[in-house]
């Protein structure tokens, strides 16, 4: 266990703790005592139907789902709906690296966790705490696209709307080998000691590696030439990639950026039909918005309009912002305004 | 010095050595006794107008230039045009910091080299050496495009005809942060040891990291995804990474890369219009050719057509390609056709 004060409700606000006990993974291993930490918002009704669900993305918590995309003002209006966060296994709120006891299931020997996982986690969370049997919708972005897809191929019959937001159903080659650059910068750092650093600060050059390729693939060339750090209240290029990047990043906890990594690399709907991507969307009953992001650098529109021609019941829905895939943290002030109308017009569908 | 097998004309086939003397660079140091290794094909005409000057890439030599580019059945055509192939300052073949000698301007202490010094040394190799007073085309890719700028801006009266492939006349803030990435993959390596390695092998993670950020961001999403490695004979991505990225980088100076790099990240042809990029492509005179590749990711066709615009004879010629920046190397049979076909026309008009 490395004590860690981000990944405590100081940092992050209150949230709950849902226990599944010792939880087999489809890789084989068990989580002893697993734990999804999960933020809801608003009040189920007496049908038990207005449930939406919001899985979370690499590196990110409910935190800025709670601030950026919920709220009266949005489509995922808690006055409206029973919006629940969830974060996902191994982001360091849910059981992760740095908070399972012992030497055999934590930091590096943290077992292999598949999107999968997360989303059978996640139902029986819905079910077994609310009684919830069928989500209104479940909206992801990034790693939260992956298990939005996963839901509506794994349980089509619980999934009524779905909205994949800049990510995809499976894994490109390329965005296998983006991540891997972005794990290695980690690894590589001697201060990474194997996975058995004392603490994050050990492996700071890592962690600023890692902030670096992001910066080159999470935001567009015309975002960096535009200088659109600028109206985020940095004053260069520089100052950007230390108040924001760096710093975001350097709280970590490495494993836990690791485990993610790994678990982002693998998700594939098609792993349910034998690699048939076309059989497993197929699948799909939900009315679905597929929403990419235009400037994305590894989740391009390209890649997600592929997928989309392969839900029965789908819309492709581009977002454009000029900042790539990071427009997930809403830098741009019309991000939020497009993302709440094709939600909108998704729930009221 | 580091004896470096690969930079020889055992590796490489014949070049020659034009030696610059003491020679002053833009960042106020000096090389001493710097030399240029070129390679000459063809035969300059009476009227010493028939020249072609291609100058390298970033990690390139002449070698595949000469082997790709050059031919009777080329636009580059030395049966017609004098085709002179100058390997940049700091490539390895041309004065570099494993080949100077000491341990004062060698290795992490070569001087800082810029874009406009290997123009200045270009042309003092096409005048002294052979009397060549106007180039009948300046072409070169990516750091060559670079090159390429420089010398229609900086000696506008001494070429007639440029073709920027791939480059940039102002690099852009993404760019920089790209090869950021890429030089700070090789430094992390704890076997960089400040620069004082005691041969490239000490620094193989770094350079297997420098390559993988390049795998990203070279080859485009659907390359990968295509599987284009597939027909140049590799039976996997990972096959690929290995037999041609990680063999490519892993016999090359790392000290060079990063020389190299630290250039690339400077080219900007408006430091001799005191940062006004439009007066400064406004001096071009020759005929241009801009040639973005589609896929480009770092080099992007938006960026290559915003700097077209401002040249005054010249037009936009995107080479469509699936590989990305990488189509350099000619992966695609279409690309060379591209390539000779434009080139041809320039070369006629």
């Amino acid at each position: 266990m490395i004590e860690n004060p981000f990944y405590t409700p100081e940092f992050h606000g209150p949230y709950e703790l849902f226990s599944l006990g010792d939880f087999v993974l489809e890789e084989g291993q068990t989580l002893r005592d697993c734990r999804l930490a999960y933020a809801a918002f608003g009040e189920l009704n007496g049908a038990k139907d207005n449930a939406i669900l919001v899985p979370t993305w690499f590196s990110g918590t409910h935190q800025i789902l709670r601030d950026l995309y919920i709220g009266p003002e949005h489509a995922l209006n808690p006055e409206e709906y029973f919006v629940v966060v969830v974060n996902q296994i191994g982001n360091g709120l849910s059981t992760s690296p740095h908070n399972t006891p012992g030497n055999f299931a934590s930091g590096p020997r943290f077992p292999k966790v598949r999107i999968g996982d997360d989303v059978v986690a996640q139902e029986r969370l819905m079910r077994e705490a609310f009684g919830v049997e069928e989500l209104a919708l479940v909206v992801g972005g990034s790693m939260g696209a992956q298990q939005t897809y996963e839901w509506a191929v794994r349980f089509p019959e619980k999934v009524k709307r779905a909205a994949p937001i800049a990510g995809t159903a499976k894994n490109t080659p390329h965005d296998f080998l983006f991540t891997q650059a972005l794990m290695d910068a980690i690894t590589m750092d001697p201060g990474y000691a194997g996975g058995w650093y004392e603490t994050p600060a050990d492996v700071r050059e890592g962690l600023v590696q890692h902030g670096l390729v992001w910066s080159v693939m999470g935001l567009s060339t015309e975002w960096w030439k535009q200088e659109r750090w600028r109206p985020l209240g940095f004053a260069s290029a520089e100052d950007f990639r230390a108040g924001f990047v760096d710093a975001y990043f350097s709280v970590l906890d490495p494993n836990s950026l690791l485990a993610q990594g790994w678990k982002w690399q693998r998700g594939d709907v098609s792993r349910h039909t034998d690699g048939d991507l076309s059989a497993a969307l197929g699948r799909i009953s939900a009315k679905t918005f597929v929403m990419p992001i235009g400037e994305d650098m590894f989740f391009p529109p390209r890649d997600c309009a592929a997928e989309q021609k392969l839900v029965p019941n789908s819309e492709l829905r581009v977002i454009e912002d000029i900042s790539g895939h990071w427009a997930l943290f809403g830098f741009e002030t019309t991000f939020m305004e497009q993302v709440d109308r094709h939600l909108g017009e998704l729930l009221a569908s």
